[in-house]
Protein backbone atom coordinates (compact mmCIF):
# COMPACT_ATOMS: atom_id res chain seq x y z
CA UNK A 1 0.00 0.00 0.00
CA UNK A 2 1.28 3.76 -0.46
CA UNK A 3 1.75 4.94 2.76
CA UNK A 4 2.23 8.34 1.87
CA UNK A 5 -1.29 8.55 0.75
CA UNK A 6 -3.32 7.13 3.62
CA UNK A 7 -4.16 9.80 5.63
CA UNK A 8 -5.82 10.08 9.26
CA UNK A 9 -8.57 8.30 10.49
CA UNK A 10 -10.82 11.77 10.56
CA UNK A 11 -12.10 13.20 6.72
CA UNK A 12 -11.43 16.34 7.77
CA UNK A 13 -14.83 19.27 7.74
CA UNK A 14 -13.52 20.49 4.66
CA UNK A 15 -13.20 18.01 2.72
CA UNK A 16 -17.15 16.41 3.88
CA UNK A 17 -18.41 20.20 2.78
CA UNK A 18 -16.87 19.63 -0.97
CA UNK A 19 -18.24 15.98 -1.02
CA UNK A 20 -21.81 17.01 0.09
CA UNK A 21 -21.53 19.99 -2.11
CA UNK A 22 -20.89 17.71 -5.27
CA UNK A 23 -24.44 16.67 -4.54
CA UNK A 24 -25.45 19.96 -6.33
CA UNK A 25 -24.67 20.06 -10.41
CA UNK A 26 -23.53 24.13 -9.56
CA UNK A 27 -20.94 22.71 -7.65
CA UNK A 28 -19.71 19.23 -9.79
CA UNK A 29 -19.42 22.13 -12.59
CA UNK A 30 -17.35 24.24 -10.58
CA UNK A 31 -15.10 21.49 -8.89
CA UNK A 32 -15.64 19.91 -12.24
CA UNK A 33 -15.91 16.48 -9.98
CA UNK A 34 -18.63 14.00 -8.99
CA UNK A 35 -19.14 11.03 -6.09
CA UNK A 36 -19.25 7.78 -6.38
CA UNK A 37 -19.78 4.76 -3.26
CA UNK A 38 -19.79 1.36 -3.35
CA UNK A 39 -17.29 -1.02 -3.46
CA UNK A 40 -18.61 -2.98 -6.64
CA UNK A 41 -19.22 0.90 -8.88
CA UNK A 42 -15.50 2.31 -7.59
CA UNK A 43 -14.21 -0.78 -8.35
CA UNK A 44 -15.03 -0.53 -12.03
CA UNK A 45 -14.78 3.43 -12.39
CA UNK A 46 -11.42 3.57 -11.00
CA UNK A 47 -9.42 2.08 -14.11
CA UNK A 48 -11.24 4.60 -16.12
CA UNK A 49 -11.28 7.56 -14.25
CA UNK A 50 -9.23 10.22 -12.55
CA UNK A 51 -9.60 9.68 -9.51
CA UNK A 52 -9.42 12.74 -6.50
CA UNK A 53 -10.45 11.53 -3.54
CA UNK A 54 -11.00 8.25 -1.85
CA UNK A 55 -12.57 7.76 1.53
CA UNK A 56 -12.84 4.20 2.55
CA UNK A 57 -12.41 1.48 5.27
CA UNK A 58 -9.36 -0.61 6.40
CA UNK A 59 -10.54 -3.80 4.62
CA UNK A 60 -11.46 -2.18 0.84
CA UNK A 61 -8.12 -0.25 0.74
CA UNK A 62 -6.21 -3.57 1.63
CA UNK A 63 -8.04 -5.81 -0.97
CA UNK A 64 -7.84 -2.62 -3.73
CA UNK A 65 -3.94 -1.81 -3.32
CA UNK A 66 -3.26 -1.71 -7.01
CA UNK A 67 -6.15 0.50 -7.58
CA UNK A 68 -5.16 3.23 -5.86
CA UNK A 69 -2.18 3.96 -7.47
CA UNK A 70 -3.77 6.96 -9.45
CA UNK A 71 -5.78 8.41 -6.35
CA UNK A 72 -4.52 11.97 -4.95
CA UNK A 73 -5.93 11.47 -1.76
CA UNK A 74 -7.15 8.71 0.51
CA UNK A 75 -8.27 8.29 3.99
CA UNK A 76 -8.36 5.28 5.96
CA UNK A 77 -11.82 5.55 8.05
CA UNK A 78 -14.47 3.48 10.16
CA UNK A 79 -17.67 2.92 8.75
CA UNK A 80 -19.21 5.62 11.00
CA UNK A 81 -17.00 8.20 9.63
CA UNK A 82 -18.10 7.34 6.15
CA UNK A 83 -21.70 7.93 6.89
CA UNK A 84 -20.78 11.25 7.92
CA UNK A 85 -19.61 12.19 4.40
CA UNK A 86 -21.96 9.81 2.62
CA UNK A 87 -24.57 10.63 -0.16
CA UNK A 88 -26.46 7.43 0.46
CA UNK A 89 -28.77 6.16 3.21
CA UNK A 90 -26.46 3.46 3.59
CA UNK A 91 -22.94 4.08 2.74
CA UNK A 92 -20.85 1.07 1.85
CA UNK A 93 -17.17 0.34 2.14
CA UNK A 94 -15.58 3.19 -0.05
CA UNK A 95 -16.46 6.57 -1.53
CA UNK A 96 -14.65 7.66 -4.10
CA UNK A 97 -14.57 11.45 -5.76
CA UNK A 98 -13.63 11.52 -9.66
CA UNK A 99 -12.78 13.94 -11.73
CA UNK A 100 -15.43 14.83 -14.63
CA UNK A 101 -13.91 13.48 -18.03
CA UNK A 102 -14.34 16.54 -20.22
CA UNK A 103 -13.28 14.90 -23.40
CA UNK A 104 -14.22 17.16 -26.47
CA UNK A 105 -16.78 15.21 -28.62
CA UNK A 106 -15.70 14.27 -31.90
CA UNK A 107 -18.33 14.15 -34.45
CA UNK A 108 -16.09 12.58 -37.29
CA UNK A 109 -15.64 9.50 -35.04
CA UNK A 110 -19.58 8.88 -34.49
CA UNK A 111 -19.71 7.58 -37.85
CA UNK A 112 -20.44 3.99 -38.40
CA UNK A 113 -21.13 3.55 -34.63
CA UNK A 114 -24.73 3.51 -33.26
CA UNK A 115 -25.30 6.42 -31.02
CA UNK A 116 -28.15 7.39 -28.35
CA UNK A 117 -28.81 10.60 -28.24
CA UNK A 118 -31.02 12.26 -25.20
CA UNK A 119 -33.44 15.09 -25.53
CA UNK A 120 -33.96 16.44 -22.53
CA UNK A 121 -34.30 13.22 -20.41
CA UNK A 122 -35.25 14.42 -16.89
CA UNK A 123 -35.00 11.90 -14.57
CA UNK A 124 -31.45 10.89 -13.26
CA UNK A 125 -32.66 7.43 -12.34
CA UNK A 126 -33.58 6.96 -16.27
CA UNK A 127 -30.61 8.70 -17.52
CA UNK A 128 -28.86 5.63 -15.33
CA UNK A 129 -30.62 3.09 -16.51
CA UNK A 130 -30.05 3.55 -20.58
CA UNK A 131 -26.56 4.24 -19.53
CA UNK A 132 -26.77 0.43 -18.71
CA UNK A 133 -29.08 0.19 -22.37
CA UNK A 134 -25.98 1.76 -24.20
CA UNK A 135 -23.59 -0.44 -22.63
CA UNK A 136 -25.24 -3.57 -22.85
CA UNK A 137 -26.00 -3.16 -26.79
CA UNK A 138 -22.24 -1.67 -27.04
CA UNK A 139 -23.19 1.88 -28.02
CA UNK A 140 -20.34 4.09 -26.51
CA UNK A 141 -21.26 7.27 -26.51
CA UNK A 142 -24.56 8.68 -25.80
CA UNK A 143 -25.38 12.17 -26.83
CA UNK A 144 -27.11 14.57 -24.03
CA UNK A 145 -28.73 17.77 -25.00
CA UNK A 146 -27.96 20.36 -22.67
CA UNK A 147 -31.30 20.88 -21.01
CA UNK A 148 -31.23 16.80 -19.84
CA UNK A 149 -30.54 15.72 -16.78
CA UNK A 150 -26.76 15.54 -15.45
CA UNK A 151 -25.20 12.13 -15.54
CA UNK A 152 -22.82 12.87 -12.74
CA UNK A 153 -25.74 13.33 -10.36
CA UNK A 154 -25.72 11.11 -7.38
CA UNK A 155 -28.39 9.15 -8.55
CA UNK A 156 -27.39 8.67 -11.54
CA UNK A 157 -24.09 7.55 -10.94
CA UNK A 158 -25.25 5.27 -8.44
CA UNK A 159 -27.64 3.45 -11.10
CA UNK A 160 -25.30 3.69 -13.61
CA UNK A 161 -23.41 0.49 -12.36
CA UNK A 162 -20.37 1.06 -13.98
CA UNK A 163 -21.66 1.51 -17.17
CA UNK A 164 -20.00 5.10 -17.17
CA UNK A 165 -16.74 3.54 -17.09
CA UNK A 166 -17.83 2.34 -20.60
CA UNK A 167 -20.27 4.60 -22.43
CA UNK A 168 -19.14 8.26 -23.09
CA UNK A 169 -21.40 11.07 -22.23
CA UNK A 170 -21.17 14.45 -24.13
CA UNK A 171 -23.56 17.29 -23.56
CA UNK A 172 -24.06 19.30 -26.52
CA UNK A 173 -26.26 21.56 -28.58
CA UNK A 174 -27.80 18.52 -29.60
CA UNK A 175 -29.34 19.66 -33.12
CA UNK A 176 -25.95 21.23 -34.26
CA UNK A 177 -24.41 18.04 -33.68
CA UNK A 178 -27.36 16.31 -35.56
CA UNK A 179 -26.84 18.82 -38.31
CA UNK A 180 -23.27 18.38 -38.85
CA UNK A 181 -22.95 14.56 -38.23
CA UNK A 182 -24.54 13.62 -41.49
CA UNK A 183 -26.36 10.27 -40.37
CA UNK A 184 -28.94 8.48 -40.28
CA UNK A 185 -31.03 10.38 -37.68
CA UNK A 186 -33.94 8.12 -36.14
CA UNK A 187 -36.66 9.10 -33.32
CA UNK A 188 -39.62 7.47 -31.73
CA UNK A 189 -43.31 9.09 -31.84
CA UNK A 190 -46.34 8.05 -31.17
CA UNK A 191 -47.35 8.59 -34.97
CA UNK A 192 -43.80 7.12 -36.23
CA UNK A 193 -43.60 4.01 -38.45
CA UNK A 194 -43.87 -0.09 -36.96
CA UNK A 195 -40.01 -0.40 -35.94
CA UNK A 196 -40.44 -3.89 -37.34
CA UNK A 197 -41.41 -2.39 -40.75
CA UNK A 198 -38.72 0.40 -41.11
CA UNK A 199 -35.23 -0.23 -42.64
CA UNK A 200 -33.23 0.25 -39.69
CA UNK A 201 -29.07 0.74 -40.39
CA UNK A 202 -26.68 -0.16 -38.07
CA UNK A 203 -24.67 3.10 -37.70
CA UNK A 204 -26.79 6.07 -36.67
CA UNK A 205 -28.18 7.97 -34.27
CA UNK A 206 -31.39 7.24 -31.90
CA UNK A 207 -33.22 10.12 -30.24
CA UNK A 208 -35.08 9.96 -27.26
CA UNK A 209 -37.31 12.50 -25.96
CA UNK A 210 -38.50 13.79 -22.87
CA UNK A 211 -40.15 11.95 -20.30
CA UNK A 212 -43.61 14.44 -20.93
CA UNK A 213 -43.26 15.64 -24.05
CA UNK A 214 -40.98 13.57 -25.83
CA UNK A 215 -38.76 15.16 -28.98
CA UNK A 216 -39.02 18.85 -29.16
CA UNK A 217 -39.86 20.62 -32.54
CA UNK A 218 -36.28 21.68 -33.17
CA UNK A 219 -34.31 18.30 -33.10
CA UNK A 220 -37.85 16.41 -34.36
CA UNK A 221 -37.36 18.43 -37.27
CA UNK A 222 -33.91 16.32 -37.94
CA UNK A 223 -35.02 13.48 -37.50
CA UNK A 224 -35.22 11.07 -40.87
CA UNK A 225 -36.95 8.07 -39.98
CA UNK A 226 -40.14 8.19 -37.17
CA UNK A 227 -40.05 4.96 -35.32
CA UNK A 228 -42.86 3.64 -33.53
CA UNK A 229 -42.52 0.91 -30.78
CA UNK A 230 -46.80 -0.99 -31.67
CA UNK A 231 -48.63 -1.57 -28.54
CA UNK A 232 -51.05 -4.78 -28.55
CA UNK A 233 -53.47 -5.13 -30.26
CA UNK A 234 -52.36 -2.23 -32.69
CA UNK A 235 -54.23 0.74 -32.14
CA UNK A 236 -55.69 -0.48 -28.55
CA UNK A 237 -56.29 1.70 -26.04
CA UNK A 238 -53.76 1.40 -23.53
CA UNK A 239 -51.08 3.47 -21.53
CA UNK A 240 -50.33 6.57 -23.95
CA UNK A 241 -46.52 5.58 -23.89
CA UNK A 242 -43.60 3.79 -22.44
CA UNK A 243 -41.18 4.64 -19.99
CA UNK A 244 -38.69 6.44 -21.92
CA UNK A 245 -35.96 4.16 -20.75
CA UNK A 246 -38.11 0.81 -21.55
CA UNK A 247 -38.56 2.56 -24.98
CA UNK A 248 -34.69 3.22 -25.77
CA UNK A 249 -34.52 -0.73 -24.60
CA UNK A 250 -36.90 -2.05 -27.01
CA UNK A 251 -35.27 -0.19 -29.66
CA UNK A 252 -31.67 -1.14 -29.05
CA UNK A 253 -32.58 -4.06 -28.88
CA UNK A 254 -34.32 -4.53 -32.04
CA UNK A 255 -31.42 -1.82 -33.98
CA UNK A 256 -28.53 -4.84 -32.39
CA UNK A 257 -30.64 -8.04 -33.16
CA UNK A 258 -30.86 -6.98 -36.98
CA UNK B 1 -73.31 17.49 -8.77
CA UNK B 2 -74.30 15.21 -6.01
CA UNK B 3 -74.73 18.10 -3.25
CA UNK B 4 -75.24 15.36 -0.73
CA UNK B 5 -72.34 14.06 -1.15
CA UNK B 6 -69.86 17.18 -0.96
CA UNK B 7 -68.80 18.05 2.46
CA UNK B 8 -66.68 20.52 4.24
CA UNK B 9 -64.28 22.57 3.47
CA UNK B 10 -61.58 21.16 6.02
CA UNK B 11 -60.29 17.23 5.45
CA UNK B 12 -60.78 16.37 9.35
CA UNK B 13 -57.63 14.97 11.61
CA UNK B 14 -58.88 11.95 11.27
CA UNK B 15 -59.00 11.72 7.43
CA UNK B 16 -55.61 13.18 7.35
CA UNK B 17 -54.56 10.43 9.23
CA UNK B 18 -56.37 7.97 7.68
CA UNK B 19 -54.58 9.01 4.49
CA UNK B 20 -51.06 9.50 5.75
CA UNK B 21 -51.18 5.65 6.69
CA UNK B 22 -52.04 4.45 4.21
CA UNK B 23 -48.55 4.97 2.62
CA UNK B 24 -47.52 1.70 4.86
CA UNK B 25 -48.22 -1.40 3.33
CA UNK B 26 -49.59 -2.74 6.61
CA UNK B 27 -52.67 -0.40 7.08
CA UNK B 28 -53.13 -0.55 3.29
CA UNK B 29 -53.87 -4.10 4.02
CA UNK B 30 -55.73 -3.41 7.24
CA UNK B 31 -58.30 -0.96 5.56
CA UNK B 32 -57.76 -2.26 2.25
CA UNK B 33 -57.73 0.93 0.54
CA UNK B 34 -55.16 2.61 -1.63
CA UNK B 35 -54.26 6.43 -2.26
CA UNK B 36 -54.15 7.74 -6.11
CA UNK B 37 -53.51 11.22 -6.97
CA UNK B 38 -53.44 13.64 -9.76
CA UNK B 39 -56.73 14.48 -12.42
CA UNK B 40 -55.30 11.46 -14.92
CA UNK B 41 -55.05 9.22 -12.84
CA UNK B 42 -57.66 9.52 -10.51
CA UNK B 43 -59.81 10.30 -14.13
CA UNK B 44 -58.42 7.22 -15.59
CA UNK B 45 -58.65 4.54 -12.06
CA UNK B 46 -62.03 6.15 -11.38
CA UNK B 47 -64.44 3.85 -14.04
CA UNK B 48 -62.77 0.91 -12.80
CA UNK B 49 -62.24 1.27 -8.94
CA UNK B 50 -64.69 1.41 -5.99
CA UNK B 51 -63.97 4.76 -4.68
CA UNK B 52 -64.10 5.42 -1.01
CA UNK B 53 -63.20 8.85 -0.73
CA UNK B 54 -62.50 12.32 -2.62
CA UNK B 55 -60.56 15.16 -1.44
CA UNK B 56 -60.34 17.98 -4.70
CA UNK B 57 -60.55 21.51 -5.88
CA UNK B 58 -63.76 23.05 -6.54
CA UNK B 59 -62.68 23.26 -10.44
CA UNK B 60 -62.01 19.46 -10.35
CA UNK B 61 -65.32 18.57 -9.54
CA UNK B 62 -67.21 20.80 -11.50
CA UNK B 63 -65.21 18.79 -14.54
CA UNK B 64 -65.32 15.75 -13.08
CA UNK B 65 -69.05 15.53 -12.12
CA UNK B 66 -70.03 12.25 -14.10
CA UNK B 67 -67.20 10.57 -12.42
CA UNK B 68 -68.56 10.97 -8.79
CA UNK B 69 -71.11 8.72 -8.58
CA UNK B 70 -70.25 5.99 -6.83
CA UNK B 71 -67.91 7.88 -4.24
CA UNK B 72 -68.72 7.43 -0.71
CA UNK B 73 -67.60 10.67 0.49
CA UNK B 74 -66.39 14.05 -1.44
CA UNK B 75 -64.43 17.24 0.32
CA UNK B 76 -64.09 19.99 -1.71
CA UNK B 77 -61.04 21.91 -0.50
CA UNK B 78 -58.39 24.57 -1.22
CA UNK B 79 -55.05 23.66 -3.11
CA UNK B 80 -53.75 23.95 0.58
CA UNK B 81 -55.87 21.98 2.28
CA UNK B 82 -55.17 19.15 -0.14
CA UNK B 83 -51.23 20.12 0.47
CA UNK B 84 -51.93 18.42 4.12
CA UNK B 85 -53.76 15.14 2.93
CA UNK B 86 -51.30 14.25 0.10
CA UNK B 87 -48.72 12.64 -0.04
CA UNK B 88 -47.14 13.73 -2.82
CA UNK B 89 -44.29 16.63 -2.61
CA UNK B 90 -46.48 18.41 -5.25
CA UNK B 91 -49.92 17.47 -4.91
CA UNK B 92 -52.21 18.23 -7.59
CA UNK B 93 -56.24 18.73 -7.84
CA UNK B 94 -57.74 15.47 -6.31
CA UNK B 95 -56.73 12.99 -4.33
CA UNK B 96 -58.54 10.01 -4.28
CA UNK B 97 -58.56 6.63 -1.59
CA UNK B 98 -60.01 3.53 -3.15
CA UNK B 99 -60.72 0.06 -2.48
CA UNK B 100 -58.11 -2.74 -3.22
CA UNK B 101 -59.63 -4.96 -5.86
CA UNK B 102 -60.33 -8.49 -4.31
CA UNK B 103 -60.63 -10.32 -7.23
CA UNK B 104 -59.69 -14.38 -6.87
CA UNK B 105 -57.20 -15.70 -9.36
CA UNK B 106 -59.07 -17.76 -11.75
CA UNK B 107 -55.89 -20.22 -12.92
CA UNK B 108 -58.19 -21.28 -15.80
CA UNK B 109 -59.18 -18.28 -17.32
CA UNK B 110 -54.90 -17.61 -17.61
CA UNK B 111 -54.82 -20.17 -20.35
CA UNK B 112 -54.93 -18.75 -24.02
CA UNK B 113 -53.20 -15.38 -22.62
CA UNK B 114 -49.79 -13.69 -22.23
CA UNK B 115 -49.12 -13.32 -18.37
CA UNK B 116 -46.11 -11.43 -16.88
CA UNK B 117 -45.16 -12.85 -13.08
CA UNK B 118 -42.87 -11.22 -11.24
CA UNK B 119 -40.82 -13.52 -8.43
CA UNK B 120 -39.14 -10.95 -5.91
CA UNK B 121 -39.22 -7.55 -7.82
CA UNK B 122 -38.78 -4.90 -5.07
CA UNK B 123 -38.52 -1.81 -6.23
CA UNK B 124 -42.03 -0.07 -6.73
CA UNK B 125 -40.71 2.20 -9.53
CA UNK B 126 -39.83 -0.65 -11.69
CA UNK B 127 -43.19 -2.52 -10.88
CA UNK B 128 -44.95 0.47 -12.21
CA UNK B 129 -43.05 0.76 -14.79
CA UNK B 130 -43.96 -3.08 -15.83
CA UNK B 131 -47.84 -2.47 -15.57
CA UNK B 132 -47.46 0.19 -18.15
CA UNK B 133 -45.50 -2.61 -20.44
CA UNK B 134 -47.75 -4.94 -19.50
CA UNK B 135 -50.86 -2.55 -20.21
CA UNK B 136 -48.84 -1.36 -23.92
CA UNK B 137 -48.59 -5.03 -24.67
CA UNK B 138 -51.79 -5.78 -24.03
CA UNK B 139 -50.86 -8.18 -21.25
CA UNK B 140 -54.16 -8.31 -18.84
CA UNK B 141 -52.66 -9.56 -15.36
CA UNK B 142 -49.71 -10.40 -13.85
CA UNK B 143 -48.79 -12.71 -10.77
CA UNK B 144 -46.58 -11.14 -8.25
CA UNK B 145 -44.73 -13.38 -5.79
CA UNK B 146 -46.14 -12.86 -2.47
CA UNK B 147 -41.92 -11.10 -1.63
CA UNK B 148 -42.80 -8.72 -4.46
CA UNK B 149 -43.14 -4.83 -4.13
CA UNK B 150 -46.77 -3.94 -3.60
CA UNK B 151 -48.38 -2.72 -6.42
CA UNK B 152 -50.53 -0.44 -4.23
CA UNK B 153 -47.53 1.44 -2.27
CA UNK B 154 -48.35 5.11 -3.90
CA UNK B 155 -44.89 5.40 -5.82
CA UNK B 156 -46.26 2.60 -7.75
CA UNK B 157 -49.38 3.80 -8.45
CA UNK B 158 -48.51 7.13 -9.47
CA UNK B 159 -45.51 5.95 -11.72
CA UNK B 160 -48.09 3.31 -13.50
CA UNK B 161 -50.18 6.30 -15.17
CA UNK B 162 -53.53 3.93 -15.22
CA UNK B 163 -52.26 1.02 -16.28
CA UNK B 164 -53.73 -0.37 -12.74
CA UNK B 165 -57.07 0.35 -14.22
CA UNK B 166 -56.72 -2.12 -17.41
CA UNK B 167 -54.09 -4.86 -15.70
CA UNK B 168 -54.97 -6.93 -12.91
CA UNK B 169 -52.56 -7.85 -10.56
CA UNK B 170 -52.67 -10.74 -7.91
CA UNK B 171 -50.60 -11.65 -5.33
CA UNK B 172 -50.03 -15.33 -4.98
CA UNK B 173 -47.84 -18.44 -4.08
CA UNK B 174 -46.44 -18.21 -7.36
CA UNK B 175 -44.99 -21.58 -7.29
CA UNK B 176 -47.68 -23.25 -6.81
CA UNK B 177 -49.88 -21.03 -9.66
CA UNK B 178 -47.51 -21.57 -11.99
CA UNK B 179 -47.39 -25.55 -11.21
CA UNK B 180 -51.05 -25.40 -11.23
CA UNK B 181 -51.63 -23.36 -14.80
CA UNK B 182 -49.63 -25.86 -17.26
CA UNK B 183 -49.24 -23.67 -19.56
CA UNK B 184 -45.72 -22.92 -21.40
CA UNK B 185 -43.50 -21.13 -18.38
CA UNK B 186 -40.40 -18.70 -20.13
CA UNK B 187 -38.09 -17.03 -17.58
CA UNK B 188 -34.80 -14.75 -18.38
CA UNK B 189 -31.33 -15.90 -16.94
CA UNK B 190 -27.91 -15.03 -17.72
CA UNK B 191 -27.07 -18.58 -19.08
CA UNK B 192 -30.35 -18.99 -20.76
CA UNK B 193 -31.10 -19.40 -24.95
CA UNK B 194 -30.87 -16.06 -27.41
CA UNK B 195 -34.05 -15.03 -27.16
CA UNK B 196 -34.54 -14.54 -31.17
CA UNK B 197 -33.32 -18.07 -31.38
CA UNK B 198 -36.07 -19.85 -29.57
CA UNK B 199 -39.54 -20.57 -30.16
CA UNK B 200 -41.95 -18.30 -28.35
CA UNK B 201 -45.35 -19.06 -28.03
CA UNK B 202 -48.44 -16.55 -28.00
CA UNK B 203 -49.54 -17.63 -24.57
CA UNK B 204 -47.63 -18.34 -21.56
CA UNK B 205 -46.06 -16.73 -18.42
CA UNK B 206 -42.94 -14.53 -18.96
CA UNK B 207 -41.20 -14.52 -15.30
CA UNK B 208 -38.94 -11.69 -14.41
CA UNK B 209 -37.10 -11.99 -11.16
CA UNK B 210 -35.60 -9.67 -8.56
CA UNK B 211 -33.56 -6.50 -9.57
CA UNK B 212 -29.76 -8.09 -7.60
CA UNK B 213 -30.64 -11.75 -7.43
CA UNK B 214 -32.91 -12.82 -10.55
CA UNK B 215 -35.22 -15.37 -10.69
CA UNK B 216 -34.91 -17.53 -7.27
CA UNK B 217 -34.34 -21.58 -7.46
CA UNK B 218 -38.13 -22.51 -6.39
CA UNK B 219 -39.56 -20.68 -9.33
CA UNK B 220 -36.63 -21.26 -11.94
CA UNK B 221 -37.09 -24.99 -11.89
CA UNK B 222 -40.60 -24.37 -13.00
CA UNK B 223 -39.05 -22.78 -16.20
CA UNK B 224 -39.48 -24.74 -18.97
CA UNK B 225 -37.83 -22.09 -21.69
CA UNK B 226 -34.75 -20.38 -20.28
CA UNK B 227 -34.43 -16.97 -22.20
CA UNK B 228 -31.45 -14.29 -22.79
CA UNK B 229 -31.00 -11.03 -24.54
CA UNK B 230 -28.17 -10.71 -26.00
CA UNK B 231 -25.27 -7.99 -24.98
CA UNK B 232 -24.22 -6.75 -28.49
CA UNK B 233 -21.65 -8.01 -29.76
CA UNK B 234 -22.58 -10.90 -28.02
CA UNK B 235 -20.66 -12.09 -25.22
CA UNK B 236 -18.57 -8.91 -24.83
CA UNK B 237 -17.71 -7.41 -21.07
CA UNK B 238 -20.63 -5.19 -20.44
CA UNK B 239 -22.62 -4.21 -17.48
CA UNK B 240 -23.85 -7.18 -15.60
CA UNK B 241 -27.54 -7.06 -16.67
CA UNK B 242 -30.44 -4.89 -17.85
CA UNK B 243 -32.91 -3.75 -15.70
CA UNK B 244 -35.54 -5.97 -14.76
CA UNK B 245 -38.24 -3.53 -16.09
CA UNK B 246 -36.02 -2.66 -19.95
CA UNK B 247 -35.81 -6.34 -19.89
CA UNK B 248 -39.28 -7.31 -19.45
CA UNK B 249 -39.66 -4.77 -22.24
CA UNK B 250 -37.38 -6.20 -24.49
CA UNK B 251 -39.00 -9.81 -24.15
CA UNK B 252 -42.74 -8.85 -24.46
CA UNK B 253 -42.31 -6.39 -27.24
CA UNK B 254 -40.37 -9.69 -28.78
CA UNK B 255 -43.33 -11.78 -27.87
CA UNK B 256 -45.58 -9.47 -29.52
CA UNK B 257 -43.65 -8.56 -32.39
CA UNK B 258 -44.05 -12.70 -33.03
Amino acid sequence: MQQKHINSRMISKARIKWIKSLEMRKYRLQHNAFVAEGPKLVGELLPYSIPLYIAATKEWLAENKHLLKAVKEVDEVSREELERASLLRNPQSVLAVMQIPNEKLDIASLQDQLVIALDGVQDPGNLGTILRIADWFGIHKVLCSDGSADVYNPKCVQSCMGALARVKVHYCNLPEVLREAKMPVFGTFLDGTNIYEEELSSSGIIVMGNEGNGISQQVAELVDRRLYVPNYPQGSLTTESLNVAVCTGIVCAEFRRR
